[in-house]
C-alpha cells in the first residue's frame, strides 16, 4: 500500500518535471524541412498578385502558404495563432 | 530500498507521460496578444517598401516583424524556424 502511494507520488512529480522540460524545449515547427538549419522563405512582391496568405503556425501542408490548419491547431491546443496576409496593389 | 526504486520508476514514468502531454498541447505562440482569439496581421504591399522581414517564431519583440530572436529560440530548443522575407519592387 505504501509502495503504491510512493509510485503515484513519483509519477505525479515526474509528470510535472516532464511538462516543464517539454515546455522549455518546445519546437514551433514540428514538420517543415526539419533537415534544414533554418527555414527562411523569400517572396517577391510581384508574385503576390492581389493577395497571399502566409502560414505562421508551421502546420500548413502548403507551407509557406496558409491552408487553414491553424484553426485545427488552435482548437486542439488552446493556442491563438493565425496567418500573415499581404495585400497586393490590385486589392487596394 | 524497494520504496526508493518504486519512486524513481514512478518519476521516470511520469516524466515521459508529462513530456508527451506537453508536446500535444504545445502553443506556438507564448506571448503575442494572448487575449485575442486569433492573431492575424494584414500588410499592404505599398507599405513594404524595398523589403520587410516577418516573424514566424512568435518570439519577436517587434511582432509581426522579425527582430532576430528566432536564432535564440532555435539555439535554446533545437528548432529550425526563420522569418518570411517579402521583397518589394525597388529590391528586384
Ligand atoms: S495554416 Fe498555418 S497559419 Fe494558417
Ligand atoms: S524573430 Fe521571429 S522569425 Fe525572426
Amino acid at each position: 500500500l505504501i509502495g503504491g502511494g510512493v509510485l503515484v507520488g513519483g509519477v505525479a512529480i515526474g509528470y510535472l518535471i516532464g511538462l516543464k522540460a517539454a515546455q522549455k524545449k518546445a519546437h514551433v515547427n514540428q514538420a517543415v524541412k526539419k533537415d534544414t538549419d533554418k527555414v527562411v522563405d523569400t517572396v517577391d512582391m510581384e508574385d503576390i498578385g492581389e493577395k497571399k496568405v502566409f502560414c505562421r503556425c508551421w502546420r500548413s501542408s502548403k507551407f509557406p502558404y496558409c491552408d487553414g490548419t491553424h484553426n485545427k491547431h488552435n482548437a486542439a491546443t488552446g493556442d491563438n495563432v493565425g496567418p500573415l496576409i499581404v495585400k497586393g496593389q490590385a486589392a487596394q
